[in-house]
């Protein structure tokens, strides 16, 4: 985690307080449910939440002194507890195991993160449906391999960002299933000293299925499946945020990440305005698609559990959610305040002469008659000399004086074909199937 | 793909004719709706489907060879069938881009890969649910850290790799429904020359949904996600595999890999039966896992679209699935015929003078009265005593003969502790949950 | 292996012919010194020569009939020998185990592989010193984060792709001898059944060191090392490549991918020509980088070995060196035949009105006795409104026009200060270092 | 970073203090060789200098909160040293780019970090030397996949584990060669502004080489080899690990880690005594792996730079050498503490009934005469026997009551295939190889 990609509310569900909170309750829901089945006293599980009530708090400190003795984290927690409670607290954690309080607790924190990473991304679509919508109809340069191909609209690029993103939101809400399970199963998983009622009742407390089969750990193919789907959500934020890279270049400059007013690009060079925002963006994304790769070795952990997983997940765990928190809401500041500049797209759009047309004059050819090979003879030999002047000529203007050309299209029929307006015709189509009807 | 880690079935999905014939179904589904349209000839729909009745063979060398003056896939495929089909075929790929054919048929490739790819899992799960059965009572030792823990039953042990293989499964399925999608929406996906009608049509030809959006492409992030399930499922594959390799080390030999009877483990030495099985999928499963990145790089493709996809595809879509078909039927076949030894199951849960009990005479130690600490030590002392005999002392015989035991545990109700049966009480639960009822 | 990104000297390195020689020239050798020994008679070794002077074919059919039976690849190839040569063969392969055999394989297979990546590096380090010289002094703008920042040269980039080349040859030379060795250790690699001597005289008879410390295979961090500088070089190609794809653009448009008389861009759009080549390579760069991570994780082998490295290896061994060669030789090309437009250079260069001079105008402001501040003030304001001219306004002339400017900078100094040239004056210092002198 | 995973002395390295006194450094160094050239006055660089010597605490937080102003961290600090130093301080930074200090500033911090690792490597292979000899000729059975193989000494495994990080020692040298270069070049690194000797005069100062060729930064696939390296030498760590993991099983028992008196090995179950330390360094190894991964994508920046790369190295900087020098000197604290069970050793060696002898009295009866088919059968059909019985019954026992065997074999000779020595008669070269001489 590097601070200056980190934002407060994500950062919480990972410090020590936050975890020793969800101990605690873990805890004192399982000691309930064991004095409901008569294991242990109505009394142990009573003391703990009277004095959960009085709201005490967490003192770390007092609990990390009690570890670098103990050496077990648990233990340690438990002793704290105890002091504060007194004699009632030692009915806690009863037929349960460390893994017990810790896979249900990084269950409960993951599922936090997710809500956040969920509603950042429900503000990314929220800023992407707006600019998609006010720029539904800007006329803007498609662009395949980065040369000039056809018209599109800005609003169409956007949209295609927003169907990109609500499918990782989509993909987020399964992941976030696959990892909100509770186990409280006992040593190696059997339920030997801990009823399978216990589990079920922290599970409901807690916001949690419940774990089918844990083996004393919950299987990490599940935690692989969260931080994958995190991946897959990074590479589309890369590919949003390469794009407006790209069309911030100073040759295209169709639009730029917001620029304030007394913001110095450069110590250097006062002209210089970067996109450092989704250059920005593009490293925390290859970070976070990086931390899929332990996440996917930590599958195979040897017979019922080893703990090899455990230092992976005390970095990965807050990294990933914590800078993906962070990117997600930084994309959404950049698309929300981008500045678009459609007289420049238009230019872009007309540099090259009207070649962007050629398709659909070669396509009008073929259905006047002319062979399609004829017909992309016509067009190249026009088009070619377009593009060696570099867009000075224009290509209706010689396709016009092309007699070959005019024989087949009449020069009405000709100019049709170099409305813009005709590749516009579906995007209405695309917008509701994108963002529903009206 | 590596031949000997192939099987025909999935491989022939990958192979040229294949391809092929599936490029034609496209083209000729999307000329047959142009044609509905009246946008071409019914004689040019007609004509192509006349042909495709007579079961023509696809000749590869041809196409080859035209792609190679040609320097375009898709433009000598069609070439080709126009010099079979005759004239009428030219009314085919009006107004499409060769990405309209290219990503269709990926799609096409994939659902059908993963169709296997679920067939390979119904079969493994099948296996693991068949011997999970046999053994759901079979005694075996849990261990946490590779070192003994306590009593759980083989059963169990499969009955995890069944919960976690039905996950995969249900993953597997939503990455199919991620990659089914049809695209034929034209130069940067405008639909300007051809009807969102085609893509309805050809889409529910093929089996396929509708992309919503496409840009000329079917966006990466779909097949991102896919090769990231893939991942994921190498990754519990290699968890099995790994779980057969350590029960199969010569100290512990709970279970073999069948060895046929002719076989030999080792030229140079005749005493060795080697799980070369499970270590050749843990191999495969790496290679799995390392064919998801490059699908997540290629996310991120410039504007509208630009290529570098393509070469990580040609690589990755028939490695990935034609390893894990192979990989999975293997790891099939080894579950399915793996030697099971019970005895030795028992040898091994005993050799450790019943230490594995020492928790349950702990907890009834403190619930007979004596505080935990003291139950603890109590324990402790005679428990360091068998550890350090390696085995040869029994744990219950000198409980029996520490009176400080003795005083607060009648020697029945100690006996009663190391009653392996006690471990098993749940086994049932936890197969209804993996298994449902019954 | 793609057949497409494959060259049929790097392929052949890894056709089980090639293998099938290098098993037979290793088995050879060891029995030669083993004659040499006492520890087999004479006439074993000189069989074995006697019949290789024959330049016997190597039938592959017929071993991998043999290995379908005996389900071991070596102890099938020795059989094999052994039918052709006779009973003499039988002393082939004494105290060996069959890891001898492919470990010292793969080294020799990985060393020639070597050295045709290294010829192909050579060659593109010529095509880009040629290219780079010729374009010593061609002026063109130097970017940052995709802005215009201050003039370079194009023979100045092409230098710092050498230069990088450079560091990668060095890199690829030492991950040479990483796996460059020879064991010949008999089981678990104590030597007990095999001298020390005849590892020394097979590893100089095929070009290796000896490997000091064997455990019946070479240890994988060899390996590791190895792939990872593949991995390097690929990243290092794909930065080459993206900045040819970078320059194409229809907006920039300073080099082109020769594009052949004949040649399509696009079945649909006559006008295009796309980077098709580069692209290409950036997707290869994704898979050679892939393959690293398997390799990293086989180091981790089991005791003295385990095999699951070796299906891997099957994998990334042809792979990465077949695809690495391919994409190697193609950048080659892109390089060697690169259109270069040194007035397109020239023209984006100006395009700006002169402001990626700004800072020039700045520090010689300051040097003139202005105020940092002041200075920076007053090349904003006059810089501002060239940047919102879209370049049409001229810096130079604005500033001509600003009392404040010409009180400090008399005009002559202040057009001195827009001088090209001055950015060149190291770039032969720049050369020196990366050619060397003259 | 995890807090627990680190230690103070390489955290030390990555905290702001550290970085701005190296910024510092750099300035000075730069501004007394301007002063030289006579660029700037002699008295500019004297100020720093002297204030420098009143050995000036780094106010952080004031920098920071000019950086929360200026949004420039570069120019914040500078402004720092402003207030400090007074006007003199206004000739620093002259012709100078932030990258020039930052990325200088990296390779320092990285040549820092690695002198450290490498006093890691040299204690941990320490460690290995001395527990490699003491354990020279301590008899321990071989394993392939697992399985019991030929006898070895636990000293020979050490002694492979040494020559392992002696070549991870070698690599990481070359990797701090690598990444020990000094940029002072300006913008997109043509020296327009600042002369190449000032570049020469701060590498020397800073203990760098002069970088070449930069263009603004200094080229990353310097860093990606850096990170690549780490991730070899994470792979040979959990390679160790795996080790001592699989050692310490219950089943096999030959060493363990340290374990301290009052240590609790778990909370339930008081005979625990699990290899925690190890298992904790195999998930410290996959987050090492899978830093290198961005590295390797942070090479193709675009044009002369873009920021990608820098959020990226804000989190691998530090974390990546953090946990390694963490991780290495935990496992040398392992290696050095590792309790080590000979009498085990030799029990496991002897539990198997002498089949590890098996090849030896293959190739006798081989030697004596019989075939080899007929050998291999005659000791298959008496180490089978001993198989199925668990190691109760004797190979030797069995040969020596089997006619066939004791026809080809005396009684004597067959006796002395089954001594242990015979293994060990080249760990001395193998010694010699790995150790030197002596």
């Amino acid at each position: 985690m590097v601070p200056r990609y980190a934002r407060p509310e994500m950062t919480a569900i990972w410090e020590p307080e936050a975890k020793y909170r969800i101990w605690f309750e873990i805890e004192a829901h399982a000691t309930q449910k064991l004095a409901e089945l008569g294991v242990v006293p109505e009394s142990g599980a009573k003391a703990l939440w009277d004095w959960w009530k009085t709201d005490p708090g967490i003192d770390v400190a007092a609990i990390d002194a009690k570890e670098a003795v103990l050496k077990h984290d648990v233990i340690a927690f438990l002793d704290w507890v105890a002091d504060e409670v007194g004699p009632q607290a030692r009915f806690m954690h009863q037929g349960m195991t460390s893994s017990d309080v810790l896979d249900t607790t990084l269950a409960v924190q993951l599922t936090r993160a997710t809500d956040l990473l969920l509603a950042d991304l429900d503000a990314l679509l929220g800023a992407l449906e707006r600019r998609a919508r006010e720029h539904k109809y800007t006329p803007t340069i498609g662009r395949s391999h980065g040369i000039h191909a056809e018209p599109t609209t800005f609003g169409l690029k956007l949209a295609q960002a927003y169907a990109e993103f609500d499918r990782c939101r989509a993909r987020l809400v399964a992941a976030r299933a696959e990892i909100a399970t509770c186990a409280i199963s006992g040593a190696v998983g059997t339920f030997a000293n801990i009823a399978p009622e216990v589990e079920a009742h922290v599970a409901e407390r807690m916001g949690l299925a419940v774990e089918p089969v844990s083996t004393q750990v919950i299987p990490r193919d599940r935690h692989a499946m969260y931080f994958a789907v995190l991946a897959v959500i990074a590479s589309s934020m890369e590919r949003l945020a390469v794009e407006v890279r790209h069309l911030q270049r100073t040759e295209v400059l169709e639009v730029e990440e917001y620029f304030s007013p007394g913001q110095k690009g450069s110590s250097a060079m006062p002209h210089k305005r970067n996109p450092i925002l989704t250059e920005n963006l593009t490293g925390q994304a290859r970070m976070i698609r990086a931390y899929a790769l332990p996440a996917l070795e930590n599958v195979a952990l040897w017979h019922e559990r080893d703990i090899s997983h455990s230092s992976v997940e005390r970095f990965i765990g807050p990294d990933a959610t914590i800078t993906l928190d962070f990117a997600l809401a930084r994309l959404t500041g950049v698309i929300d305040k981008l500045l678009v500049y459609p007289e420049r797209m238009q230019a872009n759009l007309d540099r090259m002469g009207g070649l962007v047309h050629s398709q659909r004059v070669l396509l009008a050819l073929t259905q006047a008659g002319v062979t399609r090979d004829n017909a992309y003879r016509l067009v190249q030999r026009n088009a070619m000399k377009v593009w060696e002047s570099d867009g000075r000529l224009s290509l209706l203007d010689l396709l016009k004086q092309d007699g070959d050309v005019t024989a087949a299209l009449p020069e009405a029929e000709l100019e049709e074909k170099f409305n813009l307006d005709y590749h516009f015709k579906h995007v209405d189509t695309v917008f509701e199937r994108v963002f529903g009807g009206a």
